[in-house]
């Protein structure tokens, strides 16, 4: 299929050309930046949704039921799921998902696993891509869900439009040890599994948490209550992702925002550029294994393998 | 201070010396290379203990004990808390962490918090660096702590020689949520707060996941249960590091994954050369700030703007 098929069929929402787009970027092939250019101005009309938080807080079954809850209104909604893993393995396994079994057989919900693969990176970016690419083809929610609070994971929730953080009740003190850069960019917080001991205190050390941040935007960040697994809380949680969403589209309010996404989006694209060209030319990779067995061996520093990598590819460049 | 006096100082173990090192390479200013190349061939003989799980897990408070533990077998010990947050705030808060009370007034005892700054990057190289310094300055234990199951920080905790995973009871079924990425690196599992209720069901899911899992290098990650705040556990931990530390000695066992730390490092350290290179010439952060207004703004799409750049980049490098 050509380039510009490709991009017709996503644009007139076909699932697996969409599959295709998202399989490109990924794999940062060779017509994966003329597609992205086509793409991208067909962006801004879906509504992307993070959902981060600690594994085991229920975030799967959460994204499940809000899609469920969307597509019952009639949108067409598109899950990506990011799974960060060794860098070292370049593998991923994402169990097997109760949505894959629910919500799979619905045509009109696209599933797809982000996964690293190996030691040249682009998740981050590869995700924004896939979303925007979701965008273009029609889906009206993207719901964007991310394990953990590292710092790519906080980076891809931050490109949304509204950043939802789940937690559990039983963290007790320890809700204390949150990051602060996830008070940040949590506009909503869920307690899921809320019929666990324990709810009460935990909402209200989100709330002195809550009470003590504050934004520049002036908003204030609802706690929902949920117990994903009853679908119970779901439709307040679409409710307070709408009301987010209101709040947003004053213009002036989110301008600084939406810079400081389009920067970083542009940093990351860039920084992969870079290192795909660096290692380009004719045994750039052979040269990268021999310099990092003597790295490895304590034969050489690390800053002057890279000096040698950096005089190779200045060679090879002119 | 000149730079060789500075690289006397931190390889005579001068505290001051090491953080203002750390700083350097944190910064990354223009001597951190010629520091880093001296630090390099001085460094190998620390026990680099790389220690992750959720927040909540009581991390800090592990850490903190186990420092403890070392210091009275005499040993000195630096500490790297590793604390990614927002990219775009670039700020980071590490709450009044216990240790800053018990440990601090202990001079063989070296506390240092690593963050992002902003989004440049290079949390994960700056932490090796900062490990590479200490043990360059003969701390004999250096313990490495991460928040999170995020890329980066798997990445970091993977340079560890030894990697110590911490659990907390209750996570019920959620246990098999766990990453494949963490089952993998995990050297040694933790279940931490082990006088809660839950503790044996966690255990034997965690047995039952571990027992699925083949390492190519033939270690049977044990279990040790802690309670931290109690000082229980504390020596069992210490001796289950000590044994696979032991089983590392094999030099074959070990190579392989050497090799792939040094990729790792080099990689690491390329991309962020590359990015300041790219972003070296006069008003490149003009241009910068310019084409991300033009994305945010729609007028233009990342991969053209990246396209500019390294276009602009190219001309200034000639």
């Amino acid at each position: 299929m050509s380039s510009q098929a490709l991009i017709d069929r996503v644009i007139a929402g076909d699932a697996m050309a969409v599959a295709r787009a998202i399989s490109k970027v990924e794999d940062g092939s060779a017509d994966a930046s003329t597609l992205m250019k086509e793409v991208f101005p067909r962006t801004g009309r879906s509504l992307v949704i993070g959902i981060t938080g600690a594994p085991g807080a229920g975030k799967s079954t959460l994204v499940d039921k809000l899609a469920g809850f969307y597509r019952k209104q009639g949108d067409r909604v598109g899950i990506i799921a990011v799974d960060p893993s060794s860098p070292f393995s370049g593998g991923a396994i994402l169990g097997d998902r109760i949505r894959m079994q629910t919500l799979s057989l619905d045509k009109s919900v696209f599933i797809r696993s982000m996964a690293t693969r190996g030691n040249l990176g682009g998740l981050a970016r590869g995700t924004v891509d896939a979303v925007a690419i979701l965008d273009a083809a029609g889906y009206q929610k993207i719901l964007v869900e991310t394990v953990g609070v590292g710092q790519d994971e906080v980076e891809i929730v931050k490109t949304a439009d509204v950043c939802v953080v789940v937690l559990v009740p039983g963290m007790g003190d320890d809700v204390q040890t949150m990051k602060a850069g996830i008070m940040e960019i949590g506009d909503i917080f869920v307690i899921n599994k809320a019929d666990r001991e324990g709810v009460l205190r935990t909402e209200k050390e989100l709330q002195a948490l809550l009470s003590l941040a504050v934004r520049e935007d002036e908003w204030q960040s609802p706690i929902i209550k949920t117990v994903a697994t009853e679908n119970q809380g779901i439709a307040d949680l679409a409710e307070a992702i709408e009301q987010r969403r209101a709040s947003q589209l004053i213009p002036a309010a989110s301008s600084e925002r939406r810079q400081a996404i389009a920067r970083w989006r542009i940093l990351e694209l860039l920084r992969e550029q870079l290192l795909a060209e660096a290692l380009h030319g004719d045994g750039a990779h052979e040269k990268l294994e021999k310099l990092a067995a003597e790295v490895a061996a304590k034969q050489r520093d690390p800053y002057s393998a890279v000096e040698e990598l950096l005089k190779a590819s200045v060679v090879s460049r002119q």
